[in-house]
């Protein structure tokens, strides 16, 4: 089994390598997975291949594909606040990057003379979703985003879905919770002050929450997100009905219920070392983001994440205190 | 001002047209007119712009974008059995072309002097949605397309949308019922047998009824398609709060219904001429297809559609017998 990571160099494709090579994957041989991104941080010592190139570039691709992996992680992508400032190379990476690698890889389907279908796990977002909403998101929820982002990642798994129903590949969009505790410095995401305002305290740090405690949000640890992809690989995709982009389980907390946990866990002390500071542009941002989901689809499906943000809080403590 | 209608040569395109040059637009200087498409049947002796062109080619469309045109509608479409058999040409004008046109258009706006935002007036279809189905489609259920004509026309939406949040140009995407009595002959629409049990033995020929007469779709006929679309330019889209994609008002009837109405219209020799031929591939493609919509938000819009299926066969006797 050849299986390719894209974006590998990201905080989950890292973690998802790391526990490749950790206990799941025993079958599968380390010079058999391929790692592609920009740049790899940290990881020069691994035993598996490292191919530097920019999903760009279409010829990369096309080089890429004819490697016939049977499973490819899609976890590349220009993130929302990125993709919002650079429209332009938004959509050239999260849109057309998408559909160079579906071409090329249908070019490999026709082309091959047995019946080479490849798995594909793509990393969407809940971003793909606008207001206003319901107070659950159902598994039935138009999609109507609000940021380049969102349209970019809807319109990829759009794509996804017709080269799968045609039978050129075999692709599932999963739809990912914000992830939260994010290990390392923040990333260009809107989103990743919901990570800070816990991790940089209890790295005695301080940290500034530009909203308002009331807002409720829809979150999953990178424990589980690595779960996720790992789990897709297990499922069979002819079950999906040709609805193939899946909303996933996450824990819809308020950041008054994320500042309790980490006061429960971890002390006032740690919990004085978040200031709130509003930010305008933020909360605008924010307040079109979905609080809740019903994903009745991906807990059928044995998708599973946290139930509270204490189990968040412990499992970032458990992967990434201290490490990064 | 200045108004651009691409494909144009196309059935809704004519009629569109037409109207333009009789009723509503009598402060349209004809010359302001522009007609894009590859051929232009009957269309020899009016008084508008023609430009022969390929949307497939984005030179063209960076030339057509140049001249600035204050409206433009953009019917141009490969059809969904064309689609469907011609999986890379779809996507190329379905989607591709789409690109081309908003990225033109929005070069014209950042090099604009004046605030240049056209107003673009897409037709989109209820072939975005997939089954299962609720007894009525609301406003805020999810596209899951099952044809590749679907899937393009939903991402062609998002980009559309996308492009509009940005200011760079100011869309709609109306999703068109099924057009129905179509002039003329059968286009490759696999939906065209609905069409055709009507018009053919209102022309005295025989016709062929591929389904079950138990079947159910969403009607509307070509006279209220060319309102929608002229509606469509009253209507200020800043009020769509960024839901730029509307399911429009339709007609919800069967089969049967159709034919009952043509019974009382034309009585039962002209039914006689229907003549009941299954086709499993189009009934198979025809389970998947919407049944009945609750468009609320259109409705409030101010989109009118027929109410009985009398209603369109008149339309069509009075709009388009003996005509083609």
């Amino acid at each position: 089994m050849k299986i390719l990571i894209l974006g590998a160099g990201g905080m989950v494709g890292q973690k998802l390598v790391k526990r490749m090579l950790q206990t799941e994957f025993n079958s599968v041989i380390p010079s058999n997975i391929y790692l592609f991104d920009l740049v790899f941080p940290h990881q020069n010592n691994i035993s598996v291949n490292l191919i530097r190139g920019d999903l760009g570039d279409p010829q990369q691709i096309k080089k890429l594909a004819a490697k016939r992996f049977d499973i490819i992680f899609h976890l590349a992508a220009i993130v929302s606040g990125e993709a919002e400032e650079n429209f332009n190379k938004g959509w050239q990476i999260n849109l057309f990057s998408m559909w160079h690698l579906l071409e090329a890889l249908k070019e490999e389907h026709i082309n091959s003379s047995y019946e080479y279908v490849p798995k594909i796990i793509y990393t969407s977002s809940i971003a793909v979703f606008g207001p206003p909403y319901p107070k659950t998101i159902s598994d039935e929820f138009l999609c109507a985003p609000q940021t380049s982002y969102g349209a970019q990642k809807a319109s990829a798994e759009l794509l996804l879905s017709d080269f799968s129903r045609k039978g050129f590949v075999n692709g599932i969009s999963l739809r990912l919770p914000t992830i939260c505790i994010r290990p390392g410095s923040a990333n260009k995401a809107a989103s990743s002050f919901f990570s800070n305002i816990i991790r940089e305290p209890l790295n005695n740090k301080p940290a500034y929450l530009p909203v308002d405690t009331s807002v409720r949000h829809w979150h999953t640890s990178p424990r589980s997100a690595v779960n996720f992809l790992l789990h897709a690989i297990k499922i069979d995709f002819s079950n999906l009905n040709d609805r193939r982009a899946i909303n996933l389980p996450g824990l819809s907390c308020t950041v008054e219920e994320q500042i309790e946990a980490l006061r429960k866990i971890a002390g006032q002390n740690v919990v004085d070392l978040i200031e709130s500071r509003p930010d305008p542009i933020i909360e605008k941002m924010v307040a079109g983001w979905p609080r809740n989901f019903d994903p009745k689809r991906a807990l059928k499906l044995g998708f599973k994440s946290e139930t509270t943000f204490d189990q968040i809080i412990s499992t970032y403590i458990s992967d990434d205190l201290g490490s990064v």
